[in-house]
């Protein structure tokens, strides 16, 4: 376990400084938005909507993930990014940060 | 409406040929999986999961629907891009599919 | 070699209908301009640009790519693939193809 | 102008710390070679290469210059970013970065 996060017993890493409620709330209501799009798109394949209208459907749910994953970078490096950088400890910190974006380009 | 696809009554677009039924289940299978991630997304939020193991997520679910779109894409054009070709219809058809991929990209 | 593509002495693989000539001109102003630009990001780079504003500069070269990539994709389907279906040999063409489109969505 | 980069005279904005002289020559290396695969790819369509094969080199250079991105991206956090949070001015930058994000995902 790295310094920036913590599990008291051994269960999924936390953050050290927890979301504001907003933000939460923000993201569970995204989520649940993009939730409801996927079953919109179930409904659509099942009732041979035309693939193309499909596929748009598709591209429009990605850019809602895009964009929670957006809000999530911002908060990320407002606190866990910003707490390592006061702490010096903030290399490997970014070095996992551009790892994640990489993972997201690629 | 242009030729390629139809709408009985004014509805949505419909796919000419409908999807094979063992698609269809393939793909309801996938966006079902699909929504199960965001759900579980919700809750890695509510219970302040650190953001990069968040970000990891979205970026499996997202790879997960630019799979299902690219079976889509598929099937589009083995149906309906063929069916164009076939009928000397297609450079409006290959249009809106590259059109649709644009989307993606972008 | 797959009976779609053709190399008469075992080079590379060449294209079954040549390009037209105006497509093959507009490719290749385009990438020209792509080499004009990465040029002038080694300026940039040189003389220490601001990051965003390097970055900028490459999203933008990114997204010239892109185009040129829908370009070729366009083409290929408006002649290769076109090809293929009336020959009744598309399964492995559109196959080929989608795996290009997966590459550039990952 | 914002106070975290600078241009004497009005001219481009400018990186506050300059870039160590290693990472601007990895960086020139990585712009030049990207450079030459550009010229191959002139030289390409040039040639009537197959599509497809001119697709993957795209996406070659595409991966090159994500690659090039996410290198500079890594610098201006560990620079710019960093400094901006130091002086507690690191809103506007990280606001700032995430715009850039958002330009290479969409």
């Amino acid at each position: 376990m790295k310094e920036h996060e913590h599990n008291g017993n051994g269960g999924p890493r936390l953050k050290r400084r927890p979301r504001p409620k907003s933000l939460e709330r923000d993201l569970a209501n995204r989520l649940r938005r993009a939730e409801g799009q996927l079953r919109g798109l179930g409904k659509m394949v099942g009732e041979g909507t035309y693939c193309i209208d499909v596929l748009q459907q598709i591209s429009a749910v990605r850019r809602a993930l895009d964009k929670i994953a957006l809000i999530l970078l911002r908060d990320h490096m407002e606190t866990c990014v910003a707490d390592a950088i006061a702490e010096h400890g903030s290399r490997a910190k970014i070095a996992e940060l551009i790892g994640a974006i990489d993972r997201f380009l690629a």
